[in-house]
């Protein structure tokens, strides 16, 4: 295993992988035995968790428990590979009402579905299937998220010190998600507003509550709880404003979306908000007709990104990223933190949020 | 309370009633403090949860518990009531998928949001609004529905025993779902296929899988546990072919249906699939035409009714369910079950099916 990225240390990504594999293999014979019919359910869902996704919520787990003085075993790496569950499931039914027809360079899960239906000759129509199907299947990925933590084989108490953390984590992040969708079609413009879905949608679902819970699961001291929201709220708000710069500026070939897909979606991030919050009327007024627009062009593209550019909301999210990384690698010194796990927390905030374009 | 049902035993539907209010009264406050936006989603969950549904699963785990020897107590009414929840999700989602308008004489809950939109001046797409709100509180239902369980003060050990039985159910109520949707779009006839459905969406998860919830949760011997299914899953299948026959003959102000809605839908029913078998070519050949036509009028309804009582599939499948129904009371002779539960899982098995049209 390569272990250049802190991603990889402990060779995790690829022990969270050969979970989620574990798990899958004794889903499909479960399933057989229900009907065979349901093979492409598996087979759907084998292509989308192990595609080779960063497996960021399970390391920050992961090292949340090793943090608070867990042990390194398997039964913590398929404790925390649950994240992912719940990932996919976030993932697959995001797709269903962004609309999105990619994920990670692949068909998104509805149009998965929707395509096997136009090659299928089947009835009805193909486009009511796929979103049936993903939102099927983005369940059966919440459900499966708490099999594989309830039967990892961590000890009964540590897994009844972790249950209200997941479960905050689970609501929060559907909190999130509503609140995203509500603020696209209100058009809510404020960068408050923006910030409220960042925090929920991502800082705490992405970085706090994984830690939070790796931490609980290893009945880790109230300070230690309150470093990991230190470190992993900023932190998590930064790497969501690196993935809305990505989302606008970032290179298709890394981002797996077309180029300046956030825009034709037009989605309502920070960067979005300061720009209108900072533009002439002008570029303000443009960027209100076009933002949104799917059949915006590549020329149309750059127009936007010169908007964001020139009002300077660019630089001000770089800088407010650069200032939110600072802040959460202070956090780290603290006497209550295992000092390999505080090396792999400062080597993660700095990855994630680390300018690529 | 009334006590007339077997629901009302032991006051179960007020009580679980009661349980899902608390539920949403400390939901309520923790969303509003991530933001008062959140008010519409707790607003629409509980015109949802507390519209008077049946509360039939939490009957039959209530009844499973009581039946293994457990006590009375709110804790087990609160555990049984995360069955709503779970069915929440189910009924919500499946509105999505099979485009239904109405639950229970209500606009479905997509339905519900596209309406808000259409009426908030907001951007983009209102139906598209009310498919995303629908999954987002569908998963919440989902995720609900544990925390509910896992917080309902049973012992530990209780839980650590019902977990295993709660996984089961939920899985099989995705598979019967995901067999479901396929059975439409494939235009599959067989009554072979529409049995697997009925047996896993409707006969496990409604009847089976809630008693032995209730009797894991209790420590029920396994002699209990194989009664329970000789029971529930024969009075689940009657269920749900009373369901059927209901969906095409029923009245309205029962079902909160508009009348032959099934038919509508192009259900794959068993009454269909029997019906599909035993019709002459050209009966079947308009059934095939008409089946699934949303603009079916209350004449095309007439005829398709007449196809159906015509072939003798009408007569057949009251035989089954009366057949059904007899081997579920057969199976309840036995010593390992207390007396009182028998007498109302006898009670719910003749409501669930008695003929009403």
């Amino acid at each position: 295993m390569a272990t250049s990225s802190p991603l990889d240390r402990a060779d995790l990504r690829h022990r969270v992988s050969t979970a989620l594999r574990d798990c899958l293999a004794r889903q499909r014979p479960r399933l057989d035995a229900i009907s065979p019919n349901l093979r492409p359910l598996v087979d759907a869902l084998t292509a989308f968790l192990l595609d080779g996704g960063k497996r960021l919520r399970p390391a920050f787990a992961y090292w949340g428990w090793r943090g608070a003085g867990g042990r390194d075993s398997d039964e913590i790496v398929t404790a925390v590979s649950a994240l992912e569950w719940v990932q996919a499931c976030a993932l697959i039914h995001d797709d269903v009402m962004d609309g999105s027809d990619t994920r990670r360079g692949q068909p998104a899960m509805h149009r998965r579905f929707a395509t096997l239906h136009r090659g299928s000759d089947w009835l009805g129509d193909a486009d009511g299937f796929g979103t049936a199907m993903a939102i099927l299947l983005g369940d059966v990925c919440l459900i499966w998220a708490d099999e594989v933590l309830n039967t990892s084989g961590l000890p009964t108490e540590a897994l009844l010190r972790g249950q209200p953390v997941y479960d905050e984590m689970r609501t929060e992040i559907m909190a999130g998600q509503y609140l995203d969708v509500l603020g696209q079609v209100t058009g809510d413009d404020s960068v408050a507003d923006a910030m409220t879905v960042v925090r929920y949608k991502s800082a705490k679902y992405t970085v706090e509550r994984p830690l939070h819970l790796g931490a609980a699961l290893a009945g880790g001291p109230p300070e230690l709880m309150a470093a990991y929201s230190e470190y992993g709220l900023p932190v998590g708000e930064a790497f969501q404003l690196r993935d809305d710069v990505l989302g606008v500026f970032g290179d298709p070939a890394e981002t797996g979306k077309p180029a300046g897909d956030d825009l034709r979606e037009g989605k309502r991030t920070v960067l979005v908000a300061k720009t209108l919050e900072r533009a002439t009327a002008a570029q303000t007024a443009h960027m209100r007709q076009h933002l949104g627009d799917p059949e915006l062009d590549d020329a149309g593209i750059a127009e936007l990104r010169e908007v964001i550019a020139a009002s300077g909301a660019l630089a001000e999210t770089e800088k407010l990223i650069a200032e939110l990384t600072d802040r959460a690698l202070a956090a780290l010194d603290v006497d209550c933190l295992d000092p390999e796990s505080a090396d792999v927390l400062r080597e993660l905030a700095i990855a994630a949020t680390a300018r690529r374009v």
